[in-house]
């Protein structure tokens, strides 16, 4: 007998994360399987970035600087971020978008493998790493006279370590498109092994999978802060460099908040202490309010190992389902079976029309997204995932396959986002 | 007969521009004179951010950077902050803060001069120039091979112009401190005819005194959303590249959102034509929300020509009654008298007692800054200042004045934020 909806529901009721979904403000009616690009909102955002605007700015005015601890946030929710991703306090800080935080952290991986190593020239990642790290990683490599070398598989990475050029290893945890996990820990060993330093993005892992950054000995790390952190639409990222390196260097963004003494009004440039030197301009309130939120969300739940726990077993159930009720359908899956080798999403590649196909089940109010070429992502934030929505969602996946509505032309036209 | 409280109540009744002033939310009692630093909250930014968190994040989702627009942010606030500054539709994008848009647009400069110019190796600018600026420019001057000079006068800048060594004029058209202006045409013109590039930050420029970016014939911009802009604190900034210049240089912070297809997810970055080439990562939705409320307030005046009388007839009356008022007690005027050099703000310095005087008016609920070492801020918005508030706040100075109340040891203490 295979599962029934009825097994999908018994297991909510046994999950003993289930309270922590009332934390968001999810529509009626929407299964929403794309928190792996933009996470859910908490019911605390809101009234939380009413009172900064009304009554920080609104009535508070300049004195919030001070009073109302903007000034602060970079480093409290860094402070919050670093619990999730294996630092220590101090260690991390919020600001700037994810690319820009790249480029700083890979000039300074890149400085710094210039002075241990000045004949290593390579930066080693993978074709199919995000898009923005790469761009980021060859205007660098331009600059600092170095190459990047993409890998077309993970087997690849070792073999290229080997060979014994690569100045960083600059990685992607979890891959953005199948959903693969590198397994930090080792890489970051042979990394350094080879002689190379280990730089780690972390969009796709923070707050879904543990993460032991400072243990682990890797050298440097950014993320995002609107996927698994709930931060909303553009939330500011984070950077984190293990405090062996982090007085060591600079980072050409050298904008005031990084100062020493910001408030000072020196005209040289003194970069303060520690992982402060990684913040650039003035930190931005609003959108750091709004993260802050979405990281106590993660913060509410009994630990990271606990919703790595769920999210595994929703994700198993969904490939379970997937190829008990939508086999022969052609969704060839993009995804590792193997649990260590997953992060929280599960994609499916389909060479007929997955565009449209993610289109009919988004009129279907079931959110995933799909990437082109040909992928289907659908993304399992344990915080408010059922696993009967897992159900639902294998069902209208299942239907729309099976009626071939995805067929209709209003399906097939292109957002300017897809 | 000197001017009485009533004379500003007149010009209130008559100032054509009061009505504009209900468009913000300003604490009752409170006499704001800080707008240079952080601009007042409009009353509409409240609700649109409250439906851009519930609405467009809470319930539209991921489907919202579609069906809200939020892909369009940067060029469509852009667009609205191009009317304010003299340029045209398409030339500019809100993104980053200024110091991360300042390292895009004077790399950029940069790498045209090394074409257009190689033996040119000078970076210009002020010592009193605003920090993050020359903090920023050390880095890149170091990048690039080149040497950042400082001049300790306005004057000296026409001398170390006319030398033929500078390749980029990086100039804040309104400085921070004394609220002096630059003739931004006809340093423009000079850098030209000495082959060297114009590049001005418009911090304490853009909402606050007529641009004419492409009729001056500038090269480069950039300028903040958090000052006379009303964005909010933290607000996102934006930049400007004269269409002349901005196909042809790429500038180092490559991210997805300045690629030609950003959504083609390609592993090579190819530029978006024209500005967008300057985005990096994705676009701060929450923040250019705010930031699209606070440009919308300047362009409901009827006109910044409009704004900028009022505005001289503000700093007119102040330092008038500063000088009838608060005489012989060691204020030395830091801005110029002449309408022409001046921005829309007043700084005295005082060498003994500068901190502490400005607490003490802060805590009468007359809220201007200082500036270490000895420079008190007063700036006025033409937006929300009323001329009675100019009375009321020159009177408020006399009695700190006067009391020595600001001597008391409460007003002593230092905030992180000064």
């Amino acid at each position: 007998m295979g599962i029934v909806r009825a097994d999908c529901q018994r297991q909510d009721e046994q999950d003993p994360l289930r309270a922590l979904r009332d934390q968001f403000q999810l529509p009626e009616g929407v299964l929403y399987l794309d928190g792996n690009s933009l996470g859910a909102l908490p019911k605390a955002t809101a009234k939380r970035v009413a009172s900064a605007v009304n009554d920080e700015w609104g009535h508070g005015l300049i004195r919030s600087w001070n009073t109302a601890g903007w000034i602060t946030l970079p480093s409290r929710v860094g402070d919050k971020i670093a619990r999730l991703i294996g630092a220590d306090p101090g260690e991390v800080v919020v600001a700037d978008s994810t690319s820009v935080n790249l480029y700083k952290v890979l000039s300074a991986a890149l400085a710094m493998a210039a002075v241990a190593a000045p004949r290593k020239k390579v930066i080693l990642s993978e074709r199919h790493n995000f898009p923005t790290d790469l761009y980021i990683a060859q205007s660098l490599a331009r600059e600092h006279g170095c190459e990047l070398v993409l890998c077309d598989t993970p087997g690849e990475v070792d073999a290229r370590l080997d060979e014994g050029s690569v100045a960083v290893l600059m990685l992607t945890h979890v891959n953005y498109r199948t959903g693969r996990m590198h397994d930090l820990r080792r890489l970051t060993g042979l990394a350094h092994e080879r002689g190379a330093l280990a730089l780690w993005d972390l969009a796709h892992s923070a707050g879904a999978v543990p993460l032991a950054l400072k243990a682990d000995e890797a050298d440097f790390a950014v993320g995002c802060g609107y996927k698994y952190l709930n931060g909303g639409p553009g939330a500011p990222a984070f950077a984190w460099v293990h405090p062996r390196h982090a007085d060591r260097f600079e980072q050409p963004l050298s904008g005031w908040m990084g100062h020493a003494e910001p408030f000072a009004f020196t005209p040289d440039y003194r970069p303060a202490p520690g992982i402060a030197r990684y913040l650039c301009g003035t930190p931005a309130v609003l959108a750091m309010t709004a993260l802050e939120c979405g990281v106590d969300t993660l913060l509410a739940a009994p630990g990271i190992e606990a919703l790595r726990k769920k999210s595994l077993a929703l994700t198993d159930l969904f490939m379970e389902l997937v190829e008990a009720r939508c086999g022969g359908q052609g969704l060839v899956l993009a995804t590792p079976l193997e649990r260590a080798l997953r992060g929280s999403q599960v994609s499916y590649m389909r060479a007929e029309g997955g565009y449209a196909l993610m289109q009919a089940l988004i009129a279907r109010n079931v959110i995933g997204d799909f990437r082109a070429p040909d992928l289907l992502r659908f993304g399992f934030t344990p915080l408010y995932t059922r696993f009967v929505d897992v159900w639902d969602a294998v069902e209208a996946l299942r239907e729309v396959l099976e009626t071939g509505v995805w067929r209709e032309p209003r399906f097939q036209a292109r957002a300017t986002v897809t």
